[in-house]
């Protein structure tokens, strides 16, 4: 469903992408090329000049909130993954190629492109350099933590270009199947 | 959507909610003036003897859950924010004033009056006194950690107010919304 | 709501089991007698190769999701609870008569029969033991922590059996309100 927030303001989807019915997006928020957007994800720009950007392949899979404070942008580069009930709250910059895991919260963060954010992590007040690995459970909340983190192994890679590829394959499989109703 | 639970009881809202089409709201449960009531939240109170009351100017954000064990209550205070995805569970008294932040769990808990509970911190089990923080991704299921926890800052406060704040005005917003529809 | 997979494969469930009308249903999934499906739980088995099989008497509560890898299983065997807002992500094993706590995250395990998985814990790549419990927010990713899990109390048994007791009670009750309206 999509509905405008109360400046008046219409999410701006591109045809390509796969939107589930029970997905909520709203306001000022747009979405680009084959983004997946699984169910019941909430997508919501409504308070005052916050916005919400969502590049092309990403996927906001189940559950999935994505929402930012007042003037305030969250910013998701392209093929990019936000998991199963990950939490994303503006002001937020998520770099290309990056995985947020399982119930993970980031808020009030930058995060590099190609960083691995692991699941029920919560990262929130800092700067994630690119290639990282944020592990299960972490709490990353000063940034000298922040800058500590190990970095990405091949196999990482691998399960973020795996999951990447996935969800561009169930857009494929949804749209087809549409086309067959 | 309201609906009854199995004992025929039905949810009381007060009009000035706004209550989004998407959040399930079931059987004993009260809901006051100017309450925001966002996108897939649930708040069922359909165990035998539960009950489910949420005071004036408070926010149940997206896809919040409010249950409770059976002989059981769920009490929220005025002026209370439940932030994305937390989920409160009966037993639970929270005070005025609070915020229970991003993925918390909080649990069999009694909670005072203007205490922050920061994202996905897990609380069970203890009483919270007044005007605490219980960090980001803290476990707090011991009483001797609760009464350890540190004091609310000026900047907490703030943070508090403000998204109250932003909330009743989202409530204002949306309420104009449909009057223009 | 059910739908069926890009591989035009449709859910397969009991007609003694209470699924609510805001749960989303997906593919290969196979729920048994009496399972209780709360709101916005979904159950998707869409990735090719993967499926879902729930028990006899478990219970999928609210915002609940079920999904799996490509070529992956999740099994859920009979009298397992999965509480609000868990995250069970195949390839994933959990036996007889579990409980697995609010907003827990468990993937990629091997859960053996009457283990208690507290809230908010993150269960990875792991075999789980028979009768444990994992305490609220542990992190559970390296197999000689998972050994040295304690055993469950006669407490612990008794509440994972009251929770199935409370739902089963619930898909009764949902039942005879819906053969009156």
């Amino acid at each position: 469903m999509q509905f405008q927030n109360p400046q008046k303001q219409q999410p701006n989807i591109s045809k390509t992408a796969w939107i589930s019915e029970t997905a909520t997006i709203i306001g000022d928020v747009t979405i680009g090329e084959n983004v997946y957007v699984a169910h019941n994800a909430v997508i919501r720009a409504d308070e005052p000049g916050s916005s919400i950007v969502i590049g092309d392949n990403c996927n906001v899979q189940d559950n999935v909130i994505i929402h930012g404070l007042s003037n305030s942008k969250v910013s998701i580069d392209n093929n990019t993954s936000l998991a199963h009930g990950c939490i994303v709250h503006g002001p937020c910059i998520i770099g290309k190629g990056c995985f947020v895991g399982f119930g993970a919260v980031v808020f009030d963060c930058t995060v590099g492109k190609d960083t691995l954010i692991l699941h029920n992590a919560t990262v929130r007040k800092v700067e994630i350099p690119d290639s990282k690995v944020v592990p299960d459970g972490a709490i990353i909340t000063e940034q000298k933590n922040a800058v500590q983190l190990s970095d990405l192994s091949p196999e990482d890679s691998d399960f973020k270009k795996s999951v990447i590829k996935a969800n561009l394959h169930l857009v494929e499989g949804y749209r087809n199947l549409s086309k067959d109703a």
